[in-house]
């Protein structure tokens, strides 16, 4: 029998995680059952939401235990199949895991255009963070022209495609990133009007950086971050401004910036003061409208009018460090790692 | 020349208002310009947004001055008119303040068709805190039979309105009122599933007793009150959860209890974890739809469809202790003051 490399959790992170927590195994390689596949792996996407499943906590879904594979979604080459939609050949994304093979119900997957774009592009910009993105802005943006955008971790994938869909739509866009190559990759290769560097920034200085590039104030606010850009958004915000809740990763680690923690009594009463509609965004409520997503941004994509930026790791066994990092902002846009050639 | 007598804000409170922060006067009579209606006001209304007026904090509205008549809706009958739609001897509802007659621009005033309810519903079941609930529940609601709903501040004139649209809806109601009297009048009289005492309750006992009225969870929360109330319902919401931010009384003079001040980062997690919807409300943003209200919840009140229930004070020099008292809930239903038979 052929094995599988694959990496699982071997304690949990008491806040950041640490090498400590992950751990190189082999395992025997699955055979697919009825409905399933078995995919060579080609990239698996490393993306913020991994560390709330490594905590044992109920969120949106059960954790990862211990010694169990880490979760992840995967692009590769279906190698042996007993679903009738997928051939030996096809190309699928799915959740495989950190793993270089995996099998999945092939019903849970879908299978990817190679003509589309590259492979990778299937975990990112036309992948879970760029509909993400999509679906939170066409959902409950409500953008209207002349408006002002501000999103934070602006050259990530989720960040990067926010900004792009509401400069396209009309709207003065302000992005958050950590340090100056970032900022002028938000400018320069994603076309927002201007970028905010968190780094050194406390609730206050964020606050005092936002009202000046926002002159007419904030209409919509993406959350990917929390923290201290969060604490400093909330009082910019205008009447009848959306704030859409997807992510925050500077609490991820626990960490909680004592400058943004301020009480619910007072956030209360900025969003009944200002008539603000606070939403948290799920990509999964909204799967049905994948197909929409892929015939308006693929396209798009394939242009060049949506511009992407991948930062990819090699190897399965450096997966653990470039989710570190990835943590702590370390990456340059979408974080992949590459498993295969396939 | 004759005089009216009126309330003026004499200081401004630091925590709770107390006596000495409003002053009873008398001031000249005066004369409608064009386009104005002279009212002698039958009744005035007392509602705890007011307390935000006294502090010299911009919110909705620009603080009362020192000196200034304290606002207040009114209803009453027209004795001079220089509006083309006013004729002395109509009713009207307006902002006349705390003040035993009143001038205000007639565009701003509504004509109130006395057959359609005594003239103190108009500042209650049938005028801006009936409005505010049936705006907020139809606007933002999304009510669906089977569901289940919390409101604070049961019996009041917002939270009464709010349960009987809900119940009449199909869900289950459960309010949250200070005292077994008005719990048990939340049940009898305005027809809830059950009312919880908050009397006593911290946040965490507040949960406690929610998460066993509501076995099914919580899938609208109307706010009312803030406190400990909030603090119990948003870890019993359910996926897909509606919070509606009408006020928060619990916080009006700067109490926050410190078992319901956790961290914006906690409460943005519980808002994407279940994909919450956070709604603020002012009733201001829906006033084109005023005509459908009356429409449809008129006739339920003159059938006893909806019920109400009124606290009246007698004689506006009454005014500030009844005011005080309801920030305290010692109010039973719609508190107004009487200040005349028209």
């Amino acid at each position: 029998m052929s094995k599988l490399k694959r990496i699982v959790l071997a304690s949990r992170p008491s806040a950041a995680p640490t090498a400590e927590n992950f751990r190189l195994e082999e395992a025997e390689m699955p055979t697919p059952r009825d409905g399933q596949i078995l995919v060579q792996v080609a990239y698996m996407s490393l993306d913020p939401y991994m560390r709330g499943r490594m905590d044992d906590v109920k969120s949106y879904a059960s954790p990862v235990p211990i010694g169990g594979t880490m979760e992840a979604g995967g692009i590769g080459r279906v190698i042996a199949s007993k679903h009738p939609g997928f051939a030996v050949g096809d190309y699928a994304v799915g959740r495989f895991g950190w793993a270089d093979h995996g099998v999945a119900n092939g019903d849970a997957c879908m299978k990817w255009d190679p003509d589309l774009a590259p492979l990778s592009a299937g975990l990112g910009v036309l992948g879970m963070p760029g509909f993400t993105a999509w679906a939170g802005v066409t959902a409950y943006g409500k953008l209207k022209a002349g408006e002002t955008l501000v999103v934070g971790a602006a050259t990530g994938p989720v960040g990067s495609m926010v900004g792009q869909l509401a400069k396209q739509a009309g709207l003065r866009v302000v992005g958050v990133a950590g340090g100056a190559d970032k900022c002028r990759m938000a400018v320069e290769t994603f076309g927002f009007d201007t970028c905010i560097d968190h780094r050194g920034k406390d609730a206050r200085a964020m606050g005092t950086a936002l009202r000046a590039e926002c002159p007419d104030g904030i209409d919509v606010y993406f959350e990917n971050v929390g923290g201290p850009t969060l604490g400093g958004v909330l009082p910019v915000m205008n009447l009848h401004g959306r704030v859409i809740i997807c992510g925050m990763i500077a609490w991820y680690n626990g960490a909680v910036d004592e400058s943004a923690a301020f009480p619910v009594g007072k956030l209360w009463r900025m969003i009944l003061v200002n008539r603000l509609t606070v939403q948290g965004l799920l990509q999964t409520d909204h799967v049905s409208r994948f197909p929409e997503f892929l015939a308006e941004v693929g396209p798009k994509v394939k242009s060049g009018q949506i511009a992407h930026v991948e930062d990819v790791a090699e190897g399965l066994e450096n997966a653990p460090a470039a989710f570190m990092s990835l943590l702590k902002g370390g990456n340059v846009g979408k974080q992949v790692v590459k498993l295969s050639d396939v």
